[in-house]
């Protein structure tokens, strides 16, 4: 009875009615039953200027991917000209407009939340990597005809995709405008460009000095026959020199670039960004500073004598395209990436720590809740903003490592909801409640995910959550051979989930930075490969462990774990490696029931549980150790 | 004490101290304390007459490999030149010789028998994939000079492997012939190119016809912009015409080259092989026939109007560089593989039938062995005749689908020895001998394994029998989100092992062909990809799932089912798919201990064997059933 959704009441009908049948994008309204659909004149009006740009511009195809200048994975508001065109908000989206349709390309983590932010804007949800779903570029290879041109700003896409993307409008025999920014135009009340100013990371808490570092980075330039490096990729180069920022949003980064060759090392970078103490550090380091907006202008001018190193999937298609121009080009993974993820013993040292006592915060907050639900009001917000609360007491917290996601029943299903002041749920003493949080520290980033029961749940919620925690577990207890990356090790964590025809759209696990971002590669556990080789596990690595179950309109449950990954036992078969707990954390007993599990899940549940009372009660007072003892007692 | 090995009988001790420094190679030399290295006078002559001709061609570098004109995994006696020149007899095998040195290249499989034929030869192994071993191409990188000459029979080198090593030595300023087969002037008792009569396959047993299959590889050809498809890859050509041949020993396939157009199909073989049953039929089919010399000939004339498609996997150096002089050419798989690799309903119901009655065959053999083991003497090698005689009684039986291995004890640590007429151990009641076993009926193609206790076995050999056959169950039982490849699911079958700190040095799993070659692609189930990408496994495709433990010089087991791959669940989350068992033989239960067993291992097992018991107790005979019965008996 499709047609009855519309009939009564909705002002729209015609409108919708028309992008439905246009669009076929049935699935979208057939679920949103007896819901109206308003237009959401905002964004219409919005794309309705982009158009009108795009036409006085000759363009017929206009995309806006989410990237700042540096491929950053969160953005500061000047460059999320992609939700202020269609008003969805997550991390990943590619929006690609024409004249008579605009479509949305992001991932499963938020499907759910993409379709409600869509709603009434007229832009067509693509859930990428499912079946019979188009890619953009099999969009534009279907769509795009001879003549006609794609344009974007080349300085905010990613170069892999600028080179797919011309490559595929090639094939049409259509053209590629690459320098055409028309949100300049069109977004009048643009924020201005994030200027903050940076700050040093003591030598003696990296193990290793820029100095050292730039010697390992330029050894693989010498490898790589390669006399320069451009590094454009931020918590690269906060790594490299041990400087950190503050102009993205939880991430400790400046908006700058490197550019390093045998003898020297240039940061572009903006002038008031500079602190005294940095400007000292800069000179004593034999740095030296340019004004950021000059980078583009430098490399045109400088006289190159030899190749220049940089990352495809870390620079932009504009800074790339403009390289490519100037010098034999090499393209290798940034030399930095994988010795930032590989921790020093003296990085592990105070990672181990502080993830204790962030444990102890989650700990806390788990005891807090259970003993305030149904006793005062508490929203998915002012749950957020208590969880928040017991990490800023930690003497060296810096600031969160992402905005703390605080999830209740449904609303859990959307991988990475946010509520917000003005917009959340309240708490009722009845189903669970997914918080996702973490903080930056002087000695380390975190991060952790917890799922906890309020009051009543379902038997399926504990099956699905017994089975969450199975494989979490799992995956933490393998012992692999050396040269294993996450592509071997990914279905350790699935397999109780496809055991019960349950799959979870995201990856397992991803890197951390030290004092940085909260995703790191090159190191990352998911099914399918992101780059062109996956990475093997090296000691000193730290990965995330999170399995889940998203049902849509229903809960959503996620574990998340870090694992320190070590060496386990040399022999003549070779290096074996395992893994060790970083997070000690109780998972929640009242969401588990013992039907589900196998033997070794109840004993691998019952050593953890005992791990994390011995190593967190000393962090807690007495009412709370009392609660952890018996939160953490084997089944 | 390293000298004592040679100082007192050893009559050719100065030449293996020689060889000791200069190579490093201390291992092997340590490990065979008190055993006395002679050496191998043969094949220290034959080394010698090739380097003369060498020398004679101004060749530093002579590269032979193990192959036939058509990139074979097993070849017949005319392409054994590697063999001809070190002794190593193993499959796989890569030999670099120059002046005053010579390398074998072998994988883990082979690493003990390599060593073992090496002895004396003065040729240096090198186990591949193991740390510190540098690979062939690191080899010739660290050691060809400016100017030097590597040489090789480009026909027999597969093309990726030559253009490999062609890029190695122009990097270092060398040369490559690839048209100088040494062989023709030094092996002068070679024995003659194979030539024995093709045989047609039934249609109604293929379940596709010729017609069809030419359809679907022609929209495959056309979907590539190719007009041309060059098919070197023997297997893969039979499947396409429906025919086999017998030019290799257990590969039941005929030397010959097929060249497809959108309208012909030119088939290359020799005269002699066409009986006038096949002569009639290419004539119907109207597939053109042309003498397998001339196909270098025929492709240098051609009038070529498009591009080519080949396989550069599939193809020999010598003919990819001709097709590369020739015409444009698209670089992809060989579409036959994958279609090959999907079985039709029709191969699957026959494969099924076929491997239960090759399965009691099995079952019978371990009856037979446990009843006569210590009554009379039993060697390795009338084993392994007693085995194959069960298969031969079986009505479509056509040849075995590879020489069957029968290793006792520490002969089983050898992942192929192969056990003869003249050199075999005799079997004593205690330890186990390990069976891999198959063959090639009208039905279908066989492969299995089983190790059988035939005595007294250590708690030891019961904990590493006990996680082999966790390993072979828990890969079976895996479901899995469509999409996944082997890479994803090879840690299923390895990690009862790696908990132990064992690895096999194989893959967990291979396909096998319907009717034809026991290992075939694309499909595979190991830990690193062997080509540039992983293939989803499909319904319909068979693979074989073979954990083993390999412990030199003790003892060896596997334990190897073929399971069919089969839709499970579909649902939001995707097509899910499972496996199924295609095996249906005992394990030993001498040789399990539940101690060593988790609880949902006893379950696979006890579950397996109830359905052993249930397909395969109809093809017995009374005394062989109650065996059976107890065999297969619940844990």
């Amino acid at each position: 009875m499709r047609q009855s959704i519309y009939s009564q009441k909705n002002n729209n009908f015609d409108s919708v009615k028309k992008m439905y049948y246009r669009f076929s994008d049935k699935w979208c309204y057939t679920r949103h039953e007896r819901r109206i659909v308003m237009t959401n004149t905002v964004i219409t009006t919005r794309l309705e200027e982009l158009r009108k740009a795009m036409k006085a511009h000759g363009v017929e195809y206009y995309y806006i991917t989410t990237g700042d200048y540096h491929c950053s994975e969160y953005v500061s508001d000047f460059f999320k000209s992609r939700e202020y065109f269609c008003g969805f908000t997550g991390s990943n989206g590619d929006l690609l407009v024409s004249q008579d349709w605009a479509g949305l390309w992001t991932d499963g983590r938020y499907f759910v939340q993409a379709e409600k932010e869509l709603e009434g804007t007229g832009v067509t949800l693509y859930r990428m990597a499912q079946e019979n779903v188009p890619t953009l570029n099999e969009y534009l290879k279907d769509h795009i005809k001879a003549g006609e041109t794609l344009a974007f700003d080349g300085m905010t896409v990613e170069a892999g995709k600028g080179l797919q993307m011309a490559k595929t409008v090639a094939k049409k025999d259509g053209k590629v405008q690459y320098d055409l920014d028309l949100s300049k135009e069109v977004w009048t009340d643009r924020p201005a460009l994030p200027c903050n100013p940076v700050w040093l990371l003591k030598e003696e808490n990296c193990g290793r000095t820029a100095e050292e570092k730039l010697a390992l980075v330029r050894d693989k330039m010498k490898e790589a026959d390669a006399a320069y490096l451009l590094l454009s990729k931020l918590d690269d180069l906060m790594w490299l020199l041990n400087i950190r920022g503050n102009d993205v949003e939880c991430n400790p980064v400046a908006m700058s670039y490197g550019f390093i060759t045998m003898d020297d090392v240039y940061l572009f970078i903006q002038e008031a960004e500079i602190t005294a103490e940095a400007k000292a550090y800069f000179e004593k380091k034999n740095i030296q500073i340019r004004s950021y907006q000059d980078v583009t202008a430098f490399l045109k001018a400088y006289d190159f004598r030899g190749a220049v190193m940089l990352d495809e999937e870390n620079i932009s298609y504009g800074l790339y395209q403009l390289a490519k121009e100037k010098a034999q080009v090499v393209e290798k993974a940034n030399p930095t990436e994988w010795y930032k993820a590989v921790k020093t013993p003296r990085e592990m040292e105070q990672i181990r720590d502080i993830y204790l006592e962030d444990s102890a915060a989650v700990c806390k907050f788990i005891y807090w809740l259970k003993n305030h639900i149904g006793k005062e009001e508490i929203t998915e917000y002012s749950a957020a903003m208590k969880m928040d609360s017991f990490r800023e007491k930690i003497h060296d917290f810096v600031e969160l490592s992402f905005p703390t996601i605080s999830a209740y029943q449904e609303n859990a299903a959307m991988m990475h909801y946010e509520a917000t002041e003005t917009d959340f749920k309240v708490l009722e003493p009845k189903g669970m409640l997914l918080v996702d949080s973490g903080g930056t520290y002087h000695r380390g980033t975190t991060d952790v995910t917890r799922t906890i029961v309020i009051g009543e749940i379902s038997d399926t919620m504990k099956e699905h959550y017994s089975k969450t925690v199975a494989g979490m577990l799992q995956l933490a207890d393998t012992t692999f051979l050396y040269g294993c990356g996450g592509i071997n090790l990914d279905i350790m964590a699935r397999q109780p989930l496809w055991d019960l025809g349950i799959d979870y759209k995201c990856g397992t696990g991803h890197g951390i930075g030290f004092v940085l971002n909260v995703h790191e590669g090159p190191q990352s556990i998911r099914p399918r490969l992101l780059s062109k080789k996956d990475t093997p596990l090296e000691e000193g690595m730290i990965v995330s462990d999170e399995p889940g179950v998203y049902i849509q309109g229903s809960h959503g449950i996620r574990i998340e774990n870090i694992l320190e990954v070590k060496k386990a036992m040399h022999n003549g078969d070779g290096q074996f490696m395992k893994f060790e707990h970083l997070t000690y954390a109780p998972i929640d007993l009242e969401a588990i029931d013992k039907k589900y599990l196998r033997e070794e899940d109840v004993r691998r549940l019952n050593a953890y549980h005992a791990d994390v009372y011995a190593k967190i009660s000393p962090y807690l007072d007495e009412e709370e150790r009392i609660w952890l003892k018996e939160a953490t007692k084997a089944i």
